[in-house]
């Protein structure tokens, strides 16, 4: 809208209604994003009037029901992270066609079909069963954001028979996110097993001197396996973006 | 090679000359690899016959040469990193082909030309210049494995104009590589302005409260940016790898 | 009052009533601040009979009516910061005239208009929206203490069209209180862009790998910004009281 | 001068030679410097043509030559940083008018006199004689930025007399830079003794659980009294720096 | 079972119902645990119909069960770990014969009689009284396993008299277990007096700089007596493991 | 007792009752404590007979009522130290004339008088009104243990003048216990004034950067005051029996 | 040789020289270990006249002579670790018949041949070439007690097919050492392999986020593979000294 | 002196010379320690005229010279502490009665007798040979300060023998100094032995998860033996010092 106020000032100029020295200033003083600098907020905005996501931790319910509303105005798909079930429950009694995933504490509301924008599938992989929210979190992320995902979960590197059943997956994916806490092992046996990139997320699963996810996630940095990249610890919906990203090159 | 071995094995029963229950042990007895599962050792061998990477820290200048050798008999192209000067001086006397980045202390020994495998180019953004050694490690790496790569060093965070002057290099990149130390703010800054991969680098640059790259480090790992995937301290290797097999896909 | 003490003191000696041994003694004994040192005790007292600040939190809601009460009956002003809901809600009761903003938890009780002391205006930013409770801290602190106050919130530095749409507050603020979590970066961002006092705060905002507010911390204390100083992880108090110092110079 | 683009294509315009379209393209594309949005970069260019500091570390003596070439042809003043002995004798041995503070690894070039843009004096103290060569980088950074300064070294708070033998230095003091190691509790003491701005310097002097400094960083960032904040450790130049800006106010 | 398809495929080829080529293929896509290496999952499987091992927490009462049943199906043994009193009530009732400990949080269900397996006798001392928990996980999983256990608790290396009351069980040991919070001293105190390998558990008992337990892992890290190898913090069941293991040699 | 197990041994030795033999392996298996060696428990017992102090946190209220009712059949004085305050209510009901300090969560049941066994006055001194708690667990405990003890609440090093108000008492006493949170200044400050022994006791006071009492803890390990020495964190306990022990040489 | 002095004792008591009391006495006087106590100093002495170890990290090589001659004396055979060469080159100029292990800074002299004493065999397992000299330590002090020692090198979790082409030798061993640095991910894996015990030694190879091993022994105590137990970083004679004792049970 | 200046105006005030508002002015005025606070700088001035403690650590061999030549014109004691051996050697040879203890870092020059002011003995333990150095520093410390101090080195707490061996030292030593590196567990033991003030001090003796000392403080800081005080790691002379305030009671 504003590039017409630029345009209007253009004209104003030729016409000579004003002249160069307040159109100097007038310039100086615009918006930046006017100008057409791509600078676009992510987390809220994915895509303009295309998709959203919401982060609901530490926002009410009543906060996230507007934001919701004002999407679905819009026609917007919404995704919304880190929601209790008890706000979930709220959004869901006013949107009865949105599906919340309780266990990763996920909610999603797809006014429009996605569309199919990977190039080939994401494979999430889980070294835990008590891993599973934060993988559920990065492939329904990247499931959102319009890529075929596929699902393997209790691969422990201490039962390699398990992980070398499915090498065939693991083999097919272009892309994949493997999440493991306690020692962190799993992405570089992984990373080991494919010359695709793998994005590694910490999760806070384990006890003592597991830190917290600290354990994890330093070993996830020191991964002897190359290709491997890191994100914060149980960053799920880190983690289903970034391969998203890479998957649409 | 050793898949000749199970098809003699194979033509061997068939023949009768072996029987069921033999076959049954010596099969269980085959060394893995042999059944083809993929299992690259990537540092080391990045294809084999095609390029090979050494990780040149604790070798002494003798087993370089060796590897070294080795390789070029093979027709490799070789990449060593973190390779002391005076050990590259000696691999340099004996293979004059050969370059040594000494900034970045990476040797590259190319016996054939490094075949373009890349879809788009990854841009290399360093936050100081006393970052642009691991900066040029990432850089050297991702060109070593067919990419075409572009950088621009010195876009500290606190000057924002000098990186918005390098907006369209930066809107054109298909990956970017951010290396940063001290509070590593520069990814998430770049992260905001582009939907492409960002993989943060974070360096050792910085003193006292920076904890040896640790600050830069968490800053990266907490980016409030979507889309940043973060590598060890100082890992520029990493990065040029992760980035090279994003740019494949 | 004591200054009376010694000047009694003194004519005592003067008039020969008392020895000059004795006086030596009563010197020595008579409590230091009656001295004239100017040892204030800031965080309770910031003004002897003007205004005071009270730390809520750890002290019972009789405790703080009982100091609310004494200092009513001087005719000051109060601040109560760290102020539980139900405590407020008692303290709002016997004096409702006071103003209790709930998602600061902080309480103001204007017995006397507060009289502008500040040279310019003191902006708040604050980086997301869960930082906004740290930042409306300070800028309640900086009010109370007799400063024009500006805020802007949510201005991520992975969104920096929302920061630069406001380069003009920013420019025209005389001191600067920068609040973020995760990494902490904006203030690097916004210190490159004044040449004036930046007072950093970074907030236990954040997950993981944030350790609490310490990577905001560690990020703001390596800021690549000169001119940036920073206080402890959810001091808004600390920032807004040092603000008001430094912009009464 | 790229205000002069702007100008060009806007008489342009007005003049009918280029269409609005072209125009809106054009200005689309301007670099973002020439809208004049004052992004300065502080550590190297503390105001163009007027004085310069240089981050003297990681710099060989070549660079830094250059670098002082450049400015001396300009006039500037320059100040260098963390400038070993080595390399500052190749820079007095070119520039002879050049001061080199041994002790704080400062070199100091006045091209012009310093011109005193100060309110008030500026207070350097610190705890222990080691702790002086921070100190001194602190007051020589704000001398050269143009503000009076007055230093008291060695005033430990295990000895309060030393300390409040100098109270009326600390009384006249309109900005405080307080420099302590070890246990860092300097600036709590002096904080609660003015009602002006203190800004902390933790150094790495100390030794075990003094931890390089942190325990000291630690300290002040807790500290009691209010309006003291806190930079890096060891960070001399940006406590002088912030301290210049808060008494230009 | 799945030996039977590999026997079925060279059965194939001797009878040439398939070719050579074929039988590569088909041999390449087989689940890895067919070919019969010997990868078992320990947590969840000490021995396939033998006895089980359940780590409890994190799991709903409803899996617990589901997993019981199944077993007691196979009549297996079954340990779970880490229960919590109402999931442990609910197994009790369908399990009556079923045994909870509830100071260690252990279930025990005895389907068969446990056969000793070991050489000679596992002892479990526990520091302090809060550490019997810890301590009796230890020793309720080497019973489990098929050993002879003797337990001594609350002998703390601060009262040197009780400790020396029990040299004759102590030197009687095969292996040992040793349980500590606070400075976590008393292994390497065991460890002088025997011969025999010494497993060292940390607990989380302790406050302040006891750090969670940090404190003690790090003192048995650094034990002056050889022969203490260390697990996890509370991480009785891995101690208790790795002892049976050693007492199996 | 056993002592005379030994006598009677040593007469059986001399009647010839027993031969050498059998007596060298007898006096091999006698209980350690037999043989006199002064190992005295002392966080149970204090003095035999006499008093005896329970930690209570982790004991059920009937072990409590247990222990405490075993000692007063002895005639022992009871100190009770991290009791909470509904087991508090439940030793009371049953001895009324226990006292119980719930700010300290301190119980205290003297069946004898407490006599006076110290030289000269302990003195213990508060940072704020929020280490009090901690403080009267060291004050009880050293009263406890027979030393006139002198306590001085409130006095932070950034009111100086608070503290030199009390320089009397603080000159007076034989040992001063000073606790602190938030930067744990005090004891260096205290340290500095006197020429006796100071113990200094870090509390969880504080938030952020204070790290659980951890930056208080590091303050005080670096003291620049010799003559300090620490205890854990929130340890009143600890310091107080320290100081008894100092007090009575 | 006192155990004589306590015969004499109880003699001159049976022939009524000397009294009951003065008995006692003197049994209450006599150096503890006279009475048989088995308190070995392990690292000094594993058994005397029979091998010594000595730890040469911190003594002179005069020192050092000074004991190995003593128990060349003795006819002892003697490990020294962690010995510089400039000092190994003194010792073995004087004994010629020493060996040293440059790579390990072992070096071992053996006047009688080793008696093998274990019941297995020991594999050292290592994960990378640069962990090698710690593996060498443990292999080294594993021979040197006594036990049949095997070694596989270069068996990092990234090229699984490597471990698995080991299997048979990780099948086989009584007892398992497993070093790594970077992320420790090794002994996870070789856990899951086999049911024997597995000690993980981390070691400080890696570098950033490595945290000079502390990242490798995180993941080493947080492994998912239950049977693992961990020594102190690079402590391959630890390693080595506890699988000795476990496979002499 | 200027208790002199004190006199002088009060007789000034009692002559009638100068006014009441004159004499107040001044008054606020004087130097602090004028009115008699006894605030001594301990670590430069233990007594003033009596003997002096000097460190020597970042301080030149010329100013150290300085210091002692003003001293040794007083007629008092010096002690210098971490004083290099060239440094200590320049001091040597201008004072030949100067005795440097080499081991110990530490330089005693007495001009006069040492007078015996302690009630009892001291005793300085130590855990292991390498920790000699810092007990010496507490040991020389002590003597200096006018102890008698006795030492017993090299028990540490896996090999009890030697620790009980000596315990009739133990029981008779007013104070004990206990160094100790590694896990630091030996002030525990003898913490439990004695019912004296326990001194421990932590040693940067160790590798790996000792952290450079870390570990051994945290295991002082948590000891289960009540009646244990700690100093900063390596700090023999604040051991030494506080052990000596402990014993003039």
């Amino acid at each position: 809208m504003e590039e017409k106020a630029v345009r209007e000032l253009l004209e104003n100029v030729r016409k000579g209604r004003i002249g160069i020295d307040e159109a100097m200033e007038r310039l100086r003083g615009l918006p930046f994003e006017d100008l057409g600098y791509a600078c676009i907020d992510h987390h809220r905005g994915l895509r303009r009037g295309a998709s959203e996501v919401i982060f609901g931790e530490g926002k009410t319910a009543e906060e996230i029901l507007g934001i919701v509303q004002g999407m679905c105005e819009q026609g917007d798909n919404i995704l919304v992270t880190r929601l209790a079930p008890e706000k979930a429950e709220r959004v869901i009694t006013r949107y009865p066609e949105a599906t919340y995933h309780e266990n990763s504490r996920v909610l999603v509301l797809e006014n429009r079909p996605v569309e199919d924008r990977g190039k080939g599938e994401i494979l999430v992989i889980s070294a835990g069963t008590s891993d599973i929210p934060v993988a559920e979190e990065a492939a329904l992320t990247a499931r959102f954001m319009g890529n075929r995902v596929e699902t393997v979960y209790d691969l422990g590197v201490s039962g390699l028979h398990r992980l070398l059943a499915h090498r065939e997956k693991i083999a097919a994916a272009a892309v994949l996110i493997v999440v493991a806490g306690m020692e962190g092992a799993l992405p570089s046996v992984v990373g080991g097993m494919v010359d695709k990139p793998v994005i590694a997320v910490p999760t806070s699963i384990g006890y003592g001197a597991g830190l917290g996810g600290i354990a994890a996630l330093l070993g996830m940095l020191n991964s002897c396996a190359a290709g491997v990249t890191v994100v914060n610890i149980d960053n799920g919906f880190g983690a289903g973006y970034a391969a998203s990203l890479i998957n649409r090159l």
